[in-house]
């Protein structure tokens, strides 16, 4: 399936030797040829990168027209020098993009503890710059630029059919693992040749963000350099988008977000099973959420998918300690549609069947329901395999 | 070293056919001569099994004589069933030792799914009562009865000599840690000949398990059936303590519960370290706590230790997710007393020399430093192995 590039924007891909394997990219340049609104949501971790700090002081922007990702090595620098490189990284993107020093933004992903290799990150740029296209090999190149332990590229894509004219969407990101010495890092970036205002922009992404990256969680831990990016250049031409235009085209960020973060839960260190967690029937929308979170971050609830084992007291007794008050005797669970327990009671099933459906398909859907109100809410996580620990236990790899 | 069971206190543990191998304990009872106070405290899931509720009903006391204990079958049954079941083990109990049927603790660990053998555990009460006593083997085989995949049992002791007597107190416990279709359950039973009052034992046992079974993490999951109970016959005589006599006892109990919360983190499924954390310069104690425990939690964190990695990253991002404000650069971290991380920034350390240390001792110390006040808190969990993984993903065991 080939996912088109937006309008009016150039992506390239190239290895600069911070990654030791040739084949492999680690630096991504996007240029917008016109200036873009841009929008960014970032880790609330109270320790974070320079990078984040210095993207968020320019978003959200009117006039952005450069983003420079590097993987391989993060700037986990704290102090002067790491926001030195931070700008300097940005001002040499934006120098070899004719841009202004401020219209860039920044992203660096990789192993910690030691400080960018500057001169690497500059030749890497100079390279990116000559070979910036808007084919779909650009594009993947770009992709596969942010890539750290991902064992894919992760990109998707929508069209959307406005009133007067059509937009693109395209998503590109790379994933939360962390392995070895590595930091967890989840990355984003959506271009769009929508038209949108900065603030119309900003709440478009946050909202996005809030139900999809924000939903997903493989081992709970919130980096330090989370970063989700969104570049509207308006090259479809037009106004800014509102009214019915603005809500299609929220429709189809949500849905395109949704499947990035979709694809970062699937690519889980060791990951066997895609675990969707539906919390139906809860007081309102935070009850739900907490409750969703807390079966997906049950290392006992990841463990037992594993397994392939319907374990509804794992998940019954994770709910119970989510911090949400509600009535074990109305609480119902169907784990791939098979009913588990029902108003409070464990009712007979098939264990074995249930456990093959488990253990033969990719995904795995836990479906809980409090007898609380009408709320819902959706989490996605993978579960967690003795490869997982391998991976993340190996000190010297 | 020999640890004494408390005045008019008798014990025993019997194997009643609740676990398939007869070699293995699964009933306790415990008899206090006299009426006793009792104290309990209880875990906060939503969720929770009938023997808490009825236990809860129950304390604080001054009249509690028998504390009837079950492994191998957890009482999960909600509804009426698991509560006629909790108050007839306790009604069985109380016959069997001459008490009133209200005088009685009940405890039920183990598989769920099913309700109790309520006639193996009443062969199994009558074969107890006949066994009770007082030596060291009647106290190892009621510790021995707890336990369900605890590969050790857990006793800790401790003699204080007060104003005018001496006074013994004496722990059995079992671990938190969760296998197949097991429930964890944590469950500690406190038997001390002191005299107390029933607020002050309340007082004293809330305060003790909340610096100690309250600060252990083996997989962050609250069980439904948490229980500890702290029973004081006053058969060494006296008035019930108070002023020097109540704080010399009030440490010993805190120092007795640590010690057994320590070996119930150590004996995690798969675990072949046990984990401090210590947390020390923060403006308030939740707030040292609340890192502590986000660093004991983390997956990342416990799967470095597991392969003796020294990885400051994680540790420091874990405390940057915990929800508290601070200022990243005023962090200090040591692993091991080997300083990794100060004032922000990471220190050159000998990596092997760090991860030679980890490897080579069963016990791992992580301090962080904060520059925010000083108040401090304590942690402890168990590292995460690909054993852990396999214990608890196989199903079929």
């Amino acid at each position: 399936m080939s996912i088109p590039v937006p309008k009016g924007f150039l992506l390239a891909g190239v290895h600069c030797r911070i990654k030791s394997d040739p084949r492999k990219q680690d630096l991504t340049l996007i240029m917008s040829e016109a200036p873009a609104t841009a929008a960014g949501v970032y880790t609330r971790n109270v320790v974070h990168g320079a990078p984040v700090a210095l993207d968020r002081q320019r978003t959200p922007s009117n006039r952005v027209r450069v983003v420079v990702v590097n993987s391989g090595n993060a700037n986990a620098c704290t102090g002067e020098r790491g926001m030195q490189d931070a700008r300097r990284m940005a001002a040499l993107a934006a120098a070899a993009c004719g841009a202004e020093e401020d219209q860039a933004l920044v992203m660096s992903t990789g192993v910690i503890g030691e400080c960018l290799p500057m001169d690497k990150i500059e030749q890497g740029i100079t390279a990116a710059a000559v070979k910036l296209g808007s084919n779909e090999p650009s594009l993947v190149s770009a992709a596969c630029g942010m890539m750290t332990t991902d064992t894919v590229h992760k990109l998707a894509g929508r069209t959307v059919k406005l009133a007067d004219c059509e937009i693109k969407i395209t998503g590109l990101a790379k994933g939360a693992a962390m392995i070895g010495p590595n930091m967890a890092t989840m990355l984003a970036i959506v271009l769009t040749d929508a038209p949108l205002a900065p603030p119309t922009a900003q709440t478009a992404l946050s909202e996005a963000v809030d139900e999809s990256f924000n939903c997903i969680s493989v081992e709970g831990h919130t980096s330090t350099s989370d970063t989700v990016l969104l570049l509207a250049n308006g090259a479809a031409g037009g106004e800014a988008l509102a009214d019915d235009d603005l809500t299609a085209f929220g429709g189809a960020l949500d849905g395109l977000c949704v499947e990035l973060a979709k694809t970062i839960a699937a690519d889980a260190e060791g990951a066997t099973h895609l675990i969707t967690i539906e919390v139906a029937g809860c007081a309102d929308r935070q009850s739900a959420r907490q409750i969703a979170k807390t079966v997906a971050n049950s290392v006992l609830v990841k463990t037992a998918i594993a397994g392939a084992d319907p374990n509804w007291g794992r998940i019954v007794s994770a709910a119970g300690y989510a911090g949400v008050p509600f009535d074990p005797g109305a609480v119902s669970l169907h784990v791939n549609h098979a009913p588990l327990y029902r108003h409070g009671i464990p009712v007979a099933f098939d264990a074995g069947a249930v456990s093959d459906s488990i253990r033969n398909n990719r995904d795995t859907l836990i479906r809980l329901e409090l007898g609380e109100g009408g709320a819902a809410a959706r989490f996605w996580t993978a579960d967690l395999t003795a490869e997982y620990v391998r991976l993340n236990a190996d000190y010297h790899t």
